[in-house]
């Protein structure tokens, strides 16, 4: 299979024919392998996007409403009136993000995610934060949508919620196995729940609009028991901030597009930038809907049922054949939702790694061309957190959403920072900036307004959430965002020690040749072992000791007595260890050797090994070579090898 | 320290000064390390002797009784007029076989445990049911020991019960850290506890003895509640055998001191000799009276109290000083008698490992000239037995004696072999076998007889313990020792493989020198690292190749262009990997140079290693060394070797 070199070689360098791995298990859970030349032909269109990047966003619709509901539930029945005015006040915020997000994917189209833009346009720390930040975000994106998407089944089904934590953590292995398959076709696989779920959840809230001003669409019949704190709370300006801020998990998902543009099919922007305003309208059409409805039909938020699930039986009048569909969709939509998530995640962690900020493992894209180790990374931690947590959607709420406002605010400052200096070049100037082309547009001003306005707004908000929510668990994200942080730049000084050090750029060669080549071959007896790993040893130096540590009188002087005999004249070395030590010994006399040499000497330590022939043998046998070379790591100029001898079961 | 060589070498042997490892944590737990020419000194007396090997068998004095009633208890309280008849046939027992053993003491001044007679007498495979049956005694000997002690202390102290099984764990670990200092020292340690039970237990009998003569003794006050079946069942011979067969665990440890002979003082057969039959005639005084006065105060055999604390509470009337110290002494010596098996089992592990049937790790002593990983090996599996049956004695017991019955008859019918065989010899005549010399001796006939005999009663008993005691366990330990028998002969052929292919004996040495030694060296990019090793490559071969496996044509690209400035020359090769797969090219490559490579040629593959300053960095690197020498482990001719590249935190 491999053409390797013959004697006529006639360049010092070649190229030897392509590996293809053979077949394996692991082709039939993700695929056969894919050539890194297939790369470009993985893109999609604007249909299956939509169906790959909104499914977080969209889901949202699913558990918004009912945890605004929640938090003015503090004060009572009376307060679900400020529902809809709050859920208008979060369609505004949305538009404005959305607006302002348009105008990224446009400026970037080779990818604009919040570390992009941040690091463009702010530097490295504001691009670490923004990392963070969105890497904590999509874990706990995919925690919480698998289990909002579990607690609809439970909620359906009470007898299986026992088993939530399993078949959450059960969900996260399927869809991490659709996504090591690669993207397109999990977009074939995600496309028809997502758009069975708008399909369903516009006819519901069409459905419920019409009887609603028909007047025939009453209220929920048997609701559940509203949960509230024995003293009703007054609706206090910060109760309804309170409530704002739990409905601001509406946005998250919104940025997903930003981050993915090279998924889409040329031309890029333009059908990226169309796929975030389909997303946006239709987001907050049903959220709206959403809103206004469960207030006027009396919903109860409760967590032994869902709001979407009081909606549904009132609207289709009980738990029949639509109300069903209404629930499997949204059902699947949120454990789809985590899908996003899967997209975004491996790609933002491989870029960081790119740039030596993260584990250089996670750049390495696998059989099917898709970052497998962020793709199972995410995979683990989602699911410790769900274990964690229990797979309570109210525990894991309070950490969520700060992290995306943190990168909003980040993202759309760079954006504003951006459009300041393109406003502050000459007319037909262009300047390269981090890889790409600034120019001057005419309409910098009213962009740099509409970013600058969405980074103010989305700072605005963040405050409110941490400030809100802090007791309940944002103090969680508050250490762990700046952690990781630390953590990106401590893993960055490591790669950058290691660049400079290896570095050939002021690097003047090697000094002179080796003066010496010392070989030391330790030996416990003399046999057809250690007579394999002295022709081994003689082939690598003229300078070769062997050394034997003395343990028992009896066994040295047999050594002596056969060294005579086998020893082709090597000089034999032997150490007296009275306390029966054997590691310990030698390396003093290598270190006592090490010390004394002169800068140029190199010395290797040749180990005989044996290499039985049953893996079990290895307990028979001392371990020498492997405990001589994590001792002797640290020794500049020293290398450990150790020569195999393969025992058979019967000598020829 | 080490005067290393210098030029003008005279010999090509030489001899470097002595190692004295420095101080370190350990010698403040287990003492300073002692030279191997200090071993002689390290024996005992006879008084210190007794304190040793007499600990497990006096030891059974307080649980072998209380075992006889358990039995006889499911056939009434009536039954309770059998125990001192047992005892008495318990007793013959014991005589027979400590006159049996008194003969081994003289005939094997070197140590004559079941495993040396029966090896030497009969044969490898019995000499290996016997060391198996042995071993397996010890470690039940230190569990059942320990458990008894532990439950001594939870009967006068019942608040403590829920922690017995760590209160046992961790006794095992204090008695580990006593023995792993040196025998000598642990003599001195378990003498003043050893002599206190004596002379308590000597007390107590004595005093209930004179009480129940002078009609003073009465029955115990308040005894616990006889725990039985509902139905009452006959008195049968099988119970009575059954019952006997319990009341054998007072025989265990017997042999202990003929396995022991070698630390004993000069003369060191009369010695042991001594020493065996004052602890037969202590334990068989002792064993009687407690077994007669048991049944008299009609005390009661329990879980919750012990014959032995209703005994001391009826002689002593009452709880008081005298009865504290019964139950203490008997507590103490429990934990202690585990140290017996302490002294033997890393011996006997030893002399097995020795003769090649288990790992030779085994004979190394410590820095204390104690075996020390039989030691850990011991408190290790019998820490695991302890957790694992919960410290329960009762379920201990059924495992236990078996073993030691078993190696009571391969050892007496051993000797028996060997007065058999020195009969057979003519007057003066002197032959050598297995090392020892056998000399024509005129009592042979009646020494024979004496030592048949002892191995009819022991066989007869064995098969008595199996079979009443089969279903409690006794099973577990018959699947076992055969087992274990498997795994040792399992070793031997190992090691004798082993020994086969190494022997020079036959061997007619190396083929003609080496034709070719190709270096190859595998290269992710071209910086100091990779120069450093391929310097370390020019320096073992001419024969170097460079190979470069192209994840990224970007990479190879500069690669290429850098080798051409920096490769001196050396032939570099390039692996397509279209499947972006790093090992498996490299792997393919390699294996197939080496398949058509001539069987005279050697491959040595360098793959450079960064080695970081801080350990967690490695987390950051791919351990391709290490996979690769995992994977071409079992390919003959090739040596893999890593080069250390050391990285600064600031290169200079």
């Amino acid at each position: 299979m491999i053409k390797h070199e013959d004697t006529s070689q006639t360049s010092i360098i070649e190229r030897a024919t392509d590996y293809t791995p053979p077949r394996s298990l692991s082709h039939w859970f993700i695929g056969r392998p894919l050539q890194t030349a297939d790369a470009p032909h993985q893109t999609i269109g604007k249909a299956i996007g939509l169906a790959v990047f909104a499914s977080d966003a969209l889901s949202s619709t699913a558990y918004a409403t009912q945890e605004i509901m929640v938090i003015l539930a503090a004060a009572g029945t009376m307060a679900f009136g400020y529902v809809f005015p709050i859920s208008l006040a979060i369609v505004a915020l949305m538009t404005i993000v959305t607006i302002s997000y348009e105008q990224t994917i446009h400026a970037y189209p080779g990818g604009g995610g919040a570390y992009i833009v941040a690091r463009d346009n702010l530097g490295e720390a504001p691009a670490q934060i923004a990392g963070a930040a969105l890497l904590t975000d999509y874990i706990l994106t995919v925690a919480v949508s698998i289990a909002a998407g579990v607690a609809q089944i439970t909620s359906a089904y009470p007898e299986l919620f026992p088993y939530r934590v399993w078949m959450s953590v059960i969900a996260v292995f399927l869809i991490m196995l659709i996504n090591l398959r690669g993207v397109k076709e999990s977009g074939m696989a995600f496309s028809i729940p997502t758009y069975f779920f708008i399909v369903m959840l516009c006819v519901t809230v069409g459905t419920g609009l019409i009887r609603y001003f028909t007047g025939t669409l009453g209220v929920v019949v048997d609701p559940p028991h509203l949960e509230v704190e024995s003293v009703v709370a007054a609706i206090t300006p910060f109760l309804l901030l309170h409530a704002f801020s739990s409905g601001t998990a509406a946005l998250t998902g919104i940025e997903a597009i930003s981050n993915g543009i090279t998924a889409f099919k040329e031309p890029r922007s333009h059908n990226a930038g169309i796929t975030l305003i389909w997303m946006a309208v239709i987001l907050a059409t049903l959220f709206l809907s959403i809103s206004f409805l469960a207030n006027h039909i009396g919903a109860i938020p409760s967590e032994s049922e869902t709001v979407i699930s009081q909606l549904g039986r009132t609207v289709f009048g009980g738990r029949g054949i639509a109300y069903l569909m209404v629930i499997s969709a949204t059902t699947v939509i949120l454990i789809m939702a985590a899908n996003t998530a899967f997209a975004d995640f491996p790609r933002l962690s491989a870029l960081a790694a790119a740039d030596g900020f993260l584990p250089r493992q996670l750049t390495f894209r696998g059989s099917r061309l898709v970052y497998s180790n962020g793709i199972i990374t995410l995979s683990i931690i989602a699911s410790i957190l769900i274990i964690i947590f229990k797979a309570s959607v109210s525990l894991l709420i309070p950490l969520y959403a700060i992290g995306v406002f943190l990168s909003f605010t980040l993202s759309q400052t760079g954006m504003a920072r951006r459009w300041w200096k393109i406003g502050h070049l000459k007319q037909g100037q262009e300047i390269v900036e981090q890889g790409s082309t600034l120019k001057y547009e005419p309409g910098w001003k009213y962009k740099m307004l509409i970013n600058g306005f969405g980074a103010l707004c989305t700072a605005v908000v963040m405050v409110i959430f941490a400030a809100t929510k802090f007791r309940e668990g944002a103090w969680v994200v508050l250490i762990i965002i700046p952690l990781l942080v630390k953590i990106f730049f401590t893993i960055h000084h490591h790669y950058q020690d290691l660049a400079s050090n290896l570095s050939l750029d002021t690097f003047s060669g090697l000094p002179a040749r080796q003066t010496r080549h010392r070989v030391i071959l330790p030996v416990s007896a003399i046999h057809q072992g250690a007579l394999v790993a002295l022709r081994y040893a003689k082939l690598l130096s003229d300078d070769v000791t062997v050394v034997h540590v003395s343990l028992d009188p009896a066994e040295t002087e047999k050594v002596q007595k056969r060294w005579k005999r086998w020893g082709e004249g090597t000089r034999l070395v032997i150490l007296d260890s009275p306390y029966r030590l054997f590691i310990e010994p030698l390396l003093a006399y290598i270190e006592d050797i090490v010390e004394s040499s002169q800068p140029n000497e190199t010395m290797t330590i040749i180990v005989p090994q044996f290499i039985p022939s049953k893996r079990w043998h290895y307990a028979l046998h001392l371990r020498t070579a492997d405990v001589l070379r994590q001792e002797l790591l640290s020794k500049p100029g020293v290398v450990v090898t150790d020569i195999p001898y393969h025992v058979s079961k019967k000598k020829k």
